[in-house]
């Protein structure tokens, strides 16, 4: 089934203990349209400056990623960001961000779009994540990611956005944030109360949970020896696991748990190398035989 | 089969954002053999001084141990631990440690101990763990646990052990302290070298993890929203694990698995109140259960 996805596109400059990478391409939404992209086209409504190299451009069309909703914004300038990893490669600072084209209007939703019935509203003001949402309204399943910038400011706005949409992606920081509840659980249970059916806390390398009115998933991150880059694993993850669902169309507890371990696996190769220099290497059949190495660690007798 | 155990037996006093508890039965060796006697006998050496309160000595009555070996000394101190929890209830400050009657000689194995085939070192001197270790040459499985003081103060002793043991139980950041290396997994591959044939790396609220010559196991902890207590829940985790092993005799990977996911649920359970006060409500009913909810939550299609 059609899946849509609006976010960040934008170009990356990354320090690392594993190395360094200038201007490399990044983004919530491209690291989610590539993730989805094993399961399902992903359709993209982004903009970036006049300014993205067209290298960049060659790299989103390996995947299965429709561009018709990405503007080259002419007196633009594409989003960057600036961030250096500490040893432990889960730590960060951001160095530099420049929101540039990120603070201007989105483009229109293309004609051919508008039967998308799974939609993704990666992280940005809960204002713009509600206007694409109303643009919708024949949707089959809506996801939200947001963070903790807009958890400060924009509350009411985000509370907003929770009466709407069926699922809420977010940290366990973020999560601990926003109720003020410092058990994530408990945290999680909160959140689903203002609104959302479902709430998937992600925990980094710890893995991710969700908590939904008809149960729980649990699961561990797949695990990783080789980080190279954790950027834009979040992403990858909310990404293979939404892409996933609009593959099943199966919203149960199973479904969803199923979708959230392809989201782990997808994003375990994403971590695996700078910005998608990974993702472009492999195909489904690597996602699922490591899904087959994760369920053998994982399972447990009745 | 017969399981032994020796660490400490102590009296506790913890302050939490939960409430405060004074002079409460505590200690590895008194969680470890708890949660362990779940699945099969445990037979305990260790040592109490003369302060030693009758209803501790109740308590641990209650439970299917061995008390053959535990030592009431005369003239000597109970081990006490005080310490302070923070919000998040995972950090936590030592304020006081009286080690007592734990810097003395361990009693001596009672004779009939001595065909014990499961062998547990709860985290003391690695020399004592040791000795313990050589007088059970018949053993069929050895787990030891450790701490970051002997990683720090002890290593030739510490690594003499690794080349002894079947298996070593540790928290994520003390793999990271012996290994120097800062990603958990390729620590464990690491300490794997040393000798044992198998680790595993605990993480609190994150779950466990353990590498094996034939294999991975990851698994998350139970989500809990009722976390009283977290003093103790590595040692019953343990303690679940080596009973349930005790009890089927199955050392496989999917042995192991399925000992690991027993540990998780009792030390989810033993979290639940202060000191050992929810194991003694409990039965094996109830973590078979929740070990069912458990599977539930984290079975990933094939």
């Amino acid at each position: 089934m059609p899946l849509i996805v609006t976010g960040s596109i934008g170009i990356d400059s990354i320090q690392a203990p594993t190395g360094d990478a200038d201007d490399v391409l990044g983004g919530s939404c491209t690291h989610f349209a590539a993730a989805a992209s094993f399961f399902t086209k992903a359709r993209i409504v982004a903009a970036v400056g006049d300014d993205f190299p067209e290298h960049h451009l060659a790299t989103m069309e390996q995947f299965n990623v429709d561009l018709a909703g990405l503007e080259k914004r002419a007196g633009s300038k594409t989003f960057r960001w600036r961030g250096k990893y500490h040893e432990n490669m889960n730590d960060r600072d951001t160095l530099e961000v420049d929101l540039n084209v990120l603070a201007e209007a989105l483009p229109p939703v293309p004609e051919d779009y508008k039967n998308s019935q799974y939609v993704f509203l990666a992280n940005t003001h809960p204002a713009a994540q509600l206007d694409m949402l109303n643009q919708f309204p024949g949707r089959r399943l809506s996801i939200a990611d947001t963070m903790d910038l807009w958890i400060e400011t924009e509350r009411e706005s985000l509370l907003e956005l929770l009466s709407k949409i069926d699922g809420l992606v977010l940290n366990d920081s973020e999560a601990i944030m926003l109720t003020e509840d410092s058990n994530t659980v408990r945290a999680a249970d909160r959140i689903l109360e203002t609104g959302p059916k479902f709430v998937v806390v992600k925990k980094g390398e710890h893995g991710a949970f969700l908590v939904h009115q008809d149960g729980h998933v649990v699961l561990p991150a797949f695990p990783a020896r080789n980080v190279v880059d954790p950027t834009g694993a979040g992403d990858s993850f909310a990404g293979g696991m939404m892409g996933c669902l609009a593959a099943t169309g199966d919203l149960s507890i199973d479904g969803l748990r199923q979708a959230m371990a392809y989201g782990t696996i997808v994003a375990s190769f994403n971590i695996e190398s700078f910005s998608l220099t990974r993702l472009t290497e492999i195909e489904r059949g690597h996602i699922d035989e490591r899904l087959e190495q994760f369920r053998q660690m994982t399972v447990i007798g009745a």
